[in-house]
């Protein structure tokens, strides 16, 4: 049995989402080989840490509560520094403008010389090569599966799965609400504007829909996946950016008496980084429906492969950081 | 840089892919820290061997001129047992009666201690249970992507990419003949018998179908699902079969008015494998056309991830074998 300690920084609705999936899934990794073990959770309020393991139950109790898992006013960076573990597991919001607090937390946890699995984009976006040469210097391992594509294993599949493939290009729907707004426009030929209030009713877009809707974190994950993926050095502003505000539902008409879909397509190729609504063949791979966030790889050797899946929820994000702390207790 | 010797046993349509791809990859993959080195080729005339590293565009151009790469007589289970190496690469045909000769090429190659990369279904659905634990008691890695979905990489995203996941079901198109046929019928309404026809002449089709037009391909690589991802003992008589050569067009027109597909479906569920013709929603992950392969993995946390890609070829088929051949390298 190997015992892996990690700890959980940010315990909002994708880090209660990891303690809930150990939790239901210890008997199973232990089946495994794997005892894992969380020495510590810190949210905006303190921290709860037992280097024993925590009482994970407890802690999702105590959270529902009283609305924070704090036992003790110690705050992330020093339960990453102080308490000796395993793996950091980064869960923090994504901020766009200056990466914090994630990109902190994750230099600390990198420079006490502990592996990362992170869901927040926005140190990937910012400083993605400074952080992957900080944790190959250190020789840690950095990993970001939930970042892009919820519970697809878009990074897994391309760096595990199809090596020794060279890979030529990357189309994507990695925004699961703009995929929902025009699948309902076109199903249902109602506007744009109506079919946004209903997703906002479902809880499927944001009071402020900007962040979606103009294709802002579609980009944001982009630049990951060109960073990750073609060893770029880009950032947002290397992503020319169109959002699906625009889009009549006569043009989705028209487009479906053609057997087109129009859907907000990502395309990385070795110089060009696009965000924008496409025309889809119907029958083409990408062409998925709802919430699914969908990535067609081009690869010179297995030629396309696409997979497709759920983009978002706080359970399918868990499935992406757990194959990652499965990966570096396998190879660590 | 790490140097890995391996033999192709079998130089038929996939050998040649195998050889082709490590010759157009050496550079890529010598950046990436491997030397893959062929110390052995064998056909059913003979060998080549050179323990330093065969040239494999002269084994390439003696084959396509005399037909055979052999320049010595030693056979394939002499070269996997007396030629020093660290896999064997096992690509002859697939014989689903005895699994010969590959079933006693696998077990020459773990007896003397060697890793296995394999695109023969008939050792794995003959003898799975057997193999793998043979692999097992002696350390060694037995690993099978080509197998099953051509160049789409089931297993190696079951048991990493989605690592952590349990799985509750799989439902795949496997067969990318039936596939194509299907397809064909319903976009032009053609008879069974006159698209069939057209698939023989365009080489999508053998001469005698009945191998994949009555889903026994399909049911074999069912089998070694079940097995490998399952956990079964499973064996062909275990599979419920049903193939394609019923299916009317009248029956797909049908199905196209109520915005259906029809598609020869794999199955396989705790207690059930099934290969069956079944209805699948045109907007349905599954409902891919042409000689595409599909398999659509129901898990305990991700929910349904699907992936397709091509499911024959014997690049895409080496796709496979050279990224398992690499997790090899990256594991032993």
């Amino acid at each position: 049995m190997k015992t892996i300690k990690i700890s959980i920084i940010g315990f909002g609705a994708v880090g209660q989402g990891v303690a809930r999936s150990l939790l239901s899934k210890q008997e199973y990794l232990k089946k495994q080989g794997y005892d894992i073990r969380v020495v510590g959770i810190s949210d905006s309020k303190g921290s709860e840490i037992n280097t024993k393991g925590i009482d994970l139950e407890d802690a999702l109790n105590r959270k529902k509560q009283k609305g924070t898992v704090a036992i003790d006013t110690s705050d992330a960076l020093e339960l990453i520094r102080n308490v000796k573990h395993d793996i950091v597991v980064e869960v923090t919001p994504t901020n766009i403008g200056n990466g914090e607090p994630g990109l902190g937390n994750i230099r600390a946890a990198l420079h006490a010389g502990r592996h990362v699995v992170t869901s927040n984009k926005g140190p990937l976006a910012l400083r993605f090569t400074e952080l992957k040469e900080a944790a190959e210097d250190n020789g840690l391992h950095l990993r970001y599966e939930a970042t892009v594509g919820g519970a697809v294993p878009i990074f897994n599949l391309v760096h595990e799965a199809l090596a020794g493939n060279s890979i030529i290009g990357i189309e994507g729907i990695l925004n699961g609400t703009c995929n929902y707004i025009l699948t309902r426009m076109e199903e249902e030929r109602m506007p744009y504007e109506l079919v946004l209030k209903e997703a906002q009713e479902l809880g499927i877009a944001e009071t402020d829909p900007t962040y979606d809707v103009e294709g802002i974190d579609s980009a944001i994950k982009l630049v990951i996946i060109a960073n990750s993926i073609f060893g770029q050095n880009a950032t947002y502003g290397d992503v020319d950016v169109t959002g699906i505000t625009k889009i009549t539902p006569e043009a989705l008409e028209l487009a479906n008496k053609n057997n087109y879909v129009v859907k907000l397509v990502c395309e990385v190729r070795e110089s060009r980084l696009t965000v924008a609504p496409r025309l889809v063949p119907k029958r083409h791979p990408l062409a998925v429906g709802g919430t699914l966030n969908v990535a067609s790889i081009l690869t010179d050797l297995a030629g396309r492969i696409t997979i497709s899946g759920k983009g978002a929820g706080s359970i399918e994000t868990a499935s992406s950081i757990l194959s990652d702390i499965l990966y570096i207790a396998r190879n660590s």
